[in-house]
């Protein structure tokens, strides 16, 4: 199909098909005459995903192009597809204190989590948080980690299951999964939780937050 | 103090400084004389819990300024300051499809989430994650709902419990519990998924994932 239908069925503009095409997200597509470039089939599917992961999952482009290589790189294991998604998120632009670092691996430690955390792109985003409690002197908050990481275990167990139920298909669906199960989860667990809090406070106190109701 | 401390204490640059107070987020200085301007430990305070916001929990400008007016305003209760942060996570571009939310509505009531849920922010995100994974051909992705819905259960009950903490305090405590806890949990959350990722990882397939380690 032209540019202009692969457009109006993905709802992504030309600009920006042909922006994407640039940046590598998107193979080109076949050129077949003066000013005419065909897209097949494949082209509104990877569209359809890099539209998912920008808008739904919030990546940048640059984050959006490192994972699809990711997944399109045959020869790479599953549990580096699955770093590359975990680095997709983007970081506090401030690195967090070497202290709140440290206290994060030991919490990581005290709860059983493994040895070398310090690698993992969510240590750093975990200490910005204590750093980000301190300077707002509300340290008590730290009441809520263990909590928080017995749900992140629920979770990770979820996400875990999701990709064996397709390790029988090809590679390239299960990479697809953890990419797309990783950065999707994010924004999943952010919307359930609002939900959540509603249900909580209208348990607790009787009535819902009254901004979520009409 | 004049600006330039405060720049320095806080990390933030001059410019910056007047920009936030400009757009509101921040109360302007005391004018003490020609370009001269007088700033107080207030200011240093509020600077943090902006930079806190905007830095560690990827809110805009614009967000961050609805919160803090939602924590200033000492007669707005506190069911509706949570309101405002739940809504100051970015959301999609494009709406949810009607069925998707319809969908996510079906689904909090089926898991015991209270009746008009349909106007709590966290139903368009899901219903977004959702969509996505449909354009994708994911929606195996779904297997993962009832154990992300049980963890975001657990978070919300921790989330009321630590303001309640605080309830006793003055108001403006519990505001700033509600605020900071709402938008720097979801980073809480995304960083100790990662490492519980990593561990559950390591505990199934015995090997860690490959890009979070030496």
């Amino acid at each position: 199909v032209r540019i202009s239908e692969l457009s109006e069925r993905s709802g992504v503009s030309p600009a920006s098909i042909k922006y994407y095409a640039r940046e590598g997200l998107l193979p080109a597509g076949e050129r077949t005459g003066y000013n005419q470039t065909d897209y097949t089939p494949a082209h509104l599917e990877r569209l359809r995903l890099i539209r998912s992961l920008i808008d739904v999952g919030g990546l940048s482009v640059a984050a959006t192009a490192a994972v699809l290589s990711a997944i399109d790189a045959p020869d790479l294991p599953l549990g580096e597809v699955l770093g590359v998604a975990q680095n997709a998120l983007p970081q506090p632009i401030t690195p967090p204190s070497a202290a709140s670092v440290q206290r994060v691996v030991d919490l990581a430690a005290e709860h059983g989590w493994p040895a070398h955390t310090e690698h993992n792109p969510g240590v750093r985003i975990v200490a910005s948080v204590l750093d980000g409690w301190a300077a707002v002197g509300r340290e008590d908050l730290a009441s809520t980690l263990p909590a928080y990481a017995r749900a992140a275990d629920v979770i990770a167990e979820a996400d875990l299951d999701a990709v064996a139920h397709v390790v029988g298909d090809a590679r390239a669906g299960a990479a697809q999964t953890v990419v797309v199960g990783t950065v999707l989860g994010d924004q999943l667990l952010a919307g359930l939780r609002r939900i959540a809090q509603q249900h909580a406070a209208l348990k607790r106190y009787g009535t819902p937050p009254e901004g979520t109701t009409p």
